[in-house]
């Protein structure tokens, strides 16, 4: 019986695959014509919300509105829209992002403060609430057990294509499932929240062990990715939990709390890798795993700065084996390390050794920095701890795609 | 009188331009054949010695070398190779180093501690000792008057031109000159000293006063640029003042002392700003200036952040004028200001006013931003503080250039 509790399996789907949620999703004409840019989530029941927020000083209306209403512990629909942020709107943002919620709840018949809100886009320009009402109401009134592949397309700005994941467990006997869908290619950097994620869950669990379980989550994952270093004004992470799986509610740190945190954390950690490689431009995924590091801090400055250098990105792109440009990123990371004593891989082909030159295979070397996931390991030689950090790499077509964006 | 004391004028050269001051170059094929890449900078008599050090936690071996040598306030030579950073090369980088600092003494009849040594190019590989010794000697023997701007073209890696300055004024009536020279396009960012630049003066000043302006001077220039946001092992700031002038020895905090640490900053901002302009594949320089912050910090920090942003950097090579890029950057800088305050300038055109956007030419953006150097201006409204940073954009090249730097 332990045994089977502590299975986690994949299932298909996203945000819809837990029991007691709905997606819908509707075309406003935000920013393009002809594809769909407002989604909307539904719970069934009323449900447990936390959320994690970035940490930008300037933070777009939707931001302020949802970081406000979560705080309550309770929500029952979130409305999302691609194309533009609604942020340094000045009132008006607050007034458009209000208006949406309101729509929405108007339509699902539920409280418009249950109601949060999501934005993605351009910043600094007016939202077109001409369109983007008529977009919610239609969203809302479409919301369906399936919509959940609707959803995450329709939140998508640069990404190319929707990123989804779900799994499925038991607690006490009972199938629970976490879902989620996430989107987000640029304008993304770690500690600060990020881009905008979706999760849902029929565990019942209270607000507050759903917020500690979050935070440990997006902490290993979403704050643990980087694709330009720029950390938007809208970062988002919500989730709902709504209960309908009939568990014994989460309210307390016990077996079902971890296993629970488990596999959220599997859910945040599968959407945070999936932005990364769908990183602005990417070609491949870098993943910089340190090993041995005397501190988890250590350890993990140096893995985000590593995947973070334009040095090391570009170096990946162009599949030259400068693990130069590796030591010196952890060097200004930050970090506490022995710079004498660091090993460094490029997946199994160890290209320095305590911090200075091997003879290795450049064949080899190229073929590892070919491949679609390129793996790079530190060994600190030093303590217990380590830490992985996700990125991509740094090519023409992200200057391309950032060089005319807004218009 | 005063008021003539109070003159810089600009005069032509760099190292060599100071009285007392010698440059050599010569070719060692360390990285390419046919171009120079030794120089030797020396001065006739002893002088007082400054430096400022990258804070990478990865040091290379003449990095090392010349910390522990500068610390006795005296030098006579600097010794410099491009092509190879002599970074993680173990017990033989250290061994390399010195031996490049002994063989110019020989050559130059001084004692080898009065020699200092810098080194730039790609990191991890041993140096080609068996032709870089032979350089060193060369170039020594070659010194001359009018060796400087061999020198800054010998000390170039990436960099598409040689930059020198030097700058003239009067103290006690006696001509007094600074000069300097500067190198680096990539890996180049604020708060770790810099890249290379070496400044010559025939100034007499104390070691302890020349270490405090180099520090002010480096503080408000190579500080406050950034290229691509790595920061080198190798960043090395020095100054040699040999007191050929004359002029009465500036060893506390007089009028000679501040306008000597004016002129001082004078050479270094040029130098400084023109790395920053010739930075890898860059087609403009970005001048970011913060106007009336509440701290000087969080002037700084802005600052720093938008000339940073990759975001803000691909807009600006694009033409775009998008001015969310610019307050989202200064919003997660760590800079401690009020977003709904904020005013924004491309140039002389004004498009965001208290956060939130103002109509403004579309026409007129795309022409500023078509400039050789684009000026963005955020004005706080919280005080009395301001910075300026430099920048450039982000265009194809630099991932041109990166993408197979080693090879």
């Amino acid at each position: 019986m332990e045994k089977e509790i502590r299975k986690i399996d994949i299932v298909s789907g996203g945000v819809t695959a837990p029991a007691g949620f709905l997606a819908g999703a509707a075309s406003a004409a935000i920013k393009h014509k002809g594809r769909r840019d407002v989604a909307v989530v539904y719970s069934a029941v009323p449900a447990s919300a936390a959320g994690v927020f970035t940490l930008n000083r300037v933070k777009a209306a939707p931001v302020q509105l949802t970081m406000g209403r979560v705080a309550a512990g309770k929500a029952q629909a979130v409305v999302v829209n691609s194309g533009n942020a609604n942020a340094c709107n000045g009132a008006q943002g607050m007034k458009d992002a209000l208006a949406m919620a309101a729509e929405a709840a108007g339509v699902l018949n539920i409280p418009e403060e249950q109601v949060l809100v999501a934005s993605t886009g351009v910043i600094g320009k007016k939202m077109p609430m001409k369109r983007v009402l008529p977009g919610v109401r239609e969203a809302a009134g479409r919301v369906f057990a399936g919509g959940g592949p609707l959803a995450a397309r329709a939140i998508m700005t640069t990404d190319t294509y929707p990123k989804e994941f779900a799994v499925r467990f038991k607690l006490g006997g009972r199938p629970v499932t976490v879902g989620g869908m996430a989107k987000g290619s640029g304008m993304i950097h770690p500690d600060m929240a990020t881009l905008l994620c979706f999760i849902t869950t029929d565990a019942a669990v209270t607000p507050g062990c759903l917020d500690r379980c979050l935070k440990y989550a997006v902490d290993r994952s979403f704050n643990m990715i980087t694709v330009d270093g720029d950390t938007s004004t809208n970062d988002t992470v919500l989730i709902l939990a709504n209960g309908t799986a009939g568990n014994a509610e989460i309210a307390e740190e016990n077996d079902d709390y971890f296993l629970f945190r488990e596999a959220l954390l599997r859910v945040c950690t599968k959407l945070a890798v999936d932005v990364a490689r769908d990183g602005e431009g990417a070609t491949k995924l870098i993943e910089v795993e340190v090993r041995n590091a005397a501190t988890e801090t250590a350890a993990r400055l140096a893995a985000r700065a590593v995947a973070g250098s334009s040095l090391v990105k570009t170096a990946v792109f162009g599949r030259d084996a400068n693990w130069g440009r590796v030591i010196c990123a952890a060097g200004y990371s930050g970090a506490d390390f022995d710079p004498e004593r660091v090993d460094i891989f490029l997946g199994e082909e160890q290209v320095a050794r305590d911090g200075a030159s091997l003879e290795f295979s450049e064949e080899r070397a190229l073929e590892i920095l070919g491949r679609d996931t390129v793996k790079i390991i530190l060994d600190f030689k030093s303590g217990p701890h380590g830490a992985t950090a996700w990125g991509c790499d740094l090519s023409y077509d992200y200057v391309k795609i950032n060089a005319d964006y807004r218009t």
